[in-house]
């Protein structure tokens, strides 16, 4: 009684063996073929069927290698007894989450002023690409495989030499650890320091994705007013914080500097207790009076600031390349543990990316953009004065992608983010950026206007259809 | 008394307004110029010096929004009172970590049977190339933007019909994450679980990469001994874990496939408390033996599993590309809280990756090196039995990129693995695969000889030379 009923396809579609495998399979899985039971030996069964010895062997290979049949030696092969009801019981999975994540956006966005953009047009692309394809011609082999964990010795030695004129920052290359975004770094970071649910100080309003990111992975959260001498200095001592989250060369949201005499109290702060300061540096890169402000790790001579940058504003969003600078003591945490961790970015990009900085042309198209940015942005200043002149106060500095400005008499009641957006103008609120878990008295009526993708006819048009909308 | 010494340099190797700022900005750290010092006015400095205004002011503004500097109304600018000792502290910061890292091997290696290595010189890198530069020119604008957290959709369409039909995988591309490496979706993976220091079964030998992922992020490890029948399920039911990472198709690192049976009883472990299991698929395009044993995401229907997956080996090394398939619960965590991660590989990449397999020359590929990793996989065993025949016995599957030997007859004291080494012939250890937290009695005399980067001479050599090296 070793017979089985295999229905199988001659057409062609699928081969023979694979049928004979899939069917066993099914019987055996549906309890049609019950466990021990002795199936055809190979030879009776590629008689029965009218196909070869080796088709039929190697469907049994198969069932046996994935372990749904079993061999006795010289007695033949037997069903499994799999004694399990998992593949009886019903599919309870929810399949709610399981929906299109594709954003629907109700309303149609004629002025897009929102940050993460940059203009694109000018992007020397043709130059990229013969760089790009340079590499992958010249580099061979090597290239193909994996490289250091810290992101290629080249690359960063170009980036080394880049902060030390442009930013101040004391460091060598073996100090750069490259990474796709400061998220990641930031996650790398947190386990040099530790996931003991430490207390992080952060600015309040500040950069979301990085807050979230310490929430993420266990740690406190204490938010600390911002004003235009950067993180209060005030509350951060008050603080049981281990660490501080700061942006003092253009504060994000607000744009405003920290003074050095502030700077170096906070560094003061860092010292005393043997605390971090985590520098985010982002658009360090676009001052448009005077050169770039020096990085505040420039001013610590103690091994106490984690300086980090990026390439998404200066080169494209999608060049997905950042950076950050271990202070000796972190750096050798993270070579003795850390190092496990590959490096995220493909050799080629970077690779492209140091050649186009070693050539001389990353520096020029960051003093092109520089100023055609510059233009626009006094342009979006200029377009503020004349048709809100009255109803806001620019804030910030000189610097940025965005001009900020705060509403001098806004409404009670009157959503002017939504309001905007309704009437086709998307911008970012500073609320966006607000620490949802705290109270607030009342509503942050700053904006933020990034005119980096636009055209000046389009911010003048923009502008002048958002005083309609919100003060009209 | 308001007047100062100002050295100035003027063959034109530095803009006069930056060496005035930077003079002055020096004589305030070091404490010549002393707090709340009047400092001469524009129009003095500027006479005195022989510069235009203009310069003066370009150095004083930006002395001014860096806060070394302060301005009375209808007075003129002061020094301001940095008070703090923070400058005047010698650099402490020990050097030891900043040294080179580059490793410097003093054996020269004359056959390299290390992993992480596949055959470039089979890699249709011309089509490539076409791609990649019409995916530069044909996607335009969009490109350069941030794209979606998870990943472009076409890709991960892409993969989703892959995994449907070559793993058996269970998905929608909504539930496909992708990734650089492997240990940053384990990354994401943990934080969307929990850090709240979870237990994890994890196979030993196994993946040392992994399990140092889990170890960062605080999980305790539980190392659950594997055989050919994969982890231990007895083990695993006497541990505390809340999941486990099973490598079921092709344990890394011993090759053994875990049986059906075994598959469906992990998934009763996991379904009968909501436990998760980790499968990481790494290799299971190479089977040299009837077609790829269907994943063991396939066998579950209640949401337990997580799959993982790498185009590592199928493409290069250097295309930083892995993905994970979240089950629908864990997704839903992952959207709400997680997607501030912003993809980490660029859209380019991405796109590049999509289209060549959309045209099939993914599948291509794969066929071809299949046909030639066999080959080598073959000739590799053939040329173990010519020259190790009675001195080693090759465990594992007819699948992967290396082939494992025992020794059958280790003597004790005799270090084979530094023995080879210090011959030129490089190669893997189970050791390094060991839970180094873990006593063991004996010593694993079990050796990974990968073949992917060699020729079929090199191969029958490096082997013929090891055996006399270990057994001669």
């Amino acid at each position: 009684m070793n017979e089985i009923i295999l229905q199988l396809n001659r057409d062609g579609s699928d081969p023979i063996y694979l049928q004979i495998y899939e069917e066993i399979k099914n019987q055996i899985l549906n309890d049609i073929l019950h466990p021990d039971r002795k199936i055809p030996s190979v030879r009776l069964l590629s008689t029965n069927l009218g196909v070869s010895r080796n088709t039929v062997e190697t469907a049994y290979e198969r069932l046996l290698s994935e372990g749904y049949i079993y061999s006795k030696a010289r007695s033949g092969y037997y069903v499994q007894d799999l004694a399990t009801d998992v593949m009886r019981e019903k599919e309870q999975v929810t399949k709610k989450a399981i929906t299109s994540e594709i954003e629907t956006n109700s309303f149609v966005t004629r002025f897009d002023f929102r940050g993460n953009r940059v203009d694109t047009t000018n992007f020397p692309l043709s130059i990229w690409k013969k760089i790009m394809n340079q590499c992958l011609k010249d580099q061979g082999d090597e290239l193909f495989y994996f490289g250091q964990p810290q992101g290629e010795l080249g690359l960063r030695k170009e980036i080394a030499d880049y902060l030390h004129q442009a930013r101040g920052v004391r460091c060598t290359e073996e100090q750069i650890i490259i990474g796709p975004h400061s998220q990641y770094l930031l996650n790398l970071l947190c386990q040099m320091i530790g996931l003991n649910g430490q207390t992080i100080a952060f600015e309040n309003p500040g950069y979301y994705a990085a807050r979230q990111v310490f929430r993420l992975l266990g740690y406190q959260i204490e938010s600390i007013a911002v004003d235009k001498n950067g993180i209060n200095l005030d509350q951060l001592h008050q603080s049981n914080a281990a660490l501080a989250y700061v942006t003092p060369s253009h504060q994000i949201p607000l744009g405003y500097i920290m003074p050095v005499q502030q700077r170096l109290k906070l560094i003061e702060w860092a010292v005393s207790g043997e605390r971090y300061i985590i520098e985010d540096d982002l658009n360090s890169e676009f001052r448009y009076s005077g050169d770039p402000i020096p990085a505040l790790q420039h001013l610590d001579h103690h091994g106490r600031v984690i300086y980090m940058g990026t390439f998404f504003k200066s080169l494209l969003p999608s060049i997905r390349l950042n950076y950050m600078v271990l202070p000796a003591n972190l750096l050798e945490i993270y070579q003795v543990h850390l190092s496990i961790y590959q490096q995220t970015t493909s050799r080629v990009l970077q690779k492209t990316v140091e050649l186009f900085m070693k050539e001389g042309y990353w520096i020029r198209h960051l003093r092109r953009m520089r100023k055609i940015y510059k233009k626009k942005f006094d342009w979006t200043r200029e377009c503020i004065q004349k048709y809100m002149k009255d109803d806001v106060t620019i804030l910030g500095d000189n610097a940025g992608h965005h001009v900020v400005v705060q509403l001098n008499e806004p409404k009670a009641n009157k959503d002017y983010h939504s309001l905007a957006m309704e009437n086709g103008i998307a911008l970012d609120s500073v609320t966006q950026f607000l620490d949802e878990n705290q109270t607030y008295e009342n509503d942050f009526h700053i904006y933020m206007l990034c005119f980096t993708a636009l055209s000046e006819e389009k911010i003048e048009e923009g502008i002048k259809e958002l005083s309609k909308v919100w003060f009209d």
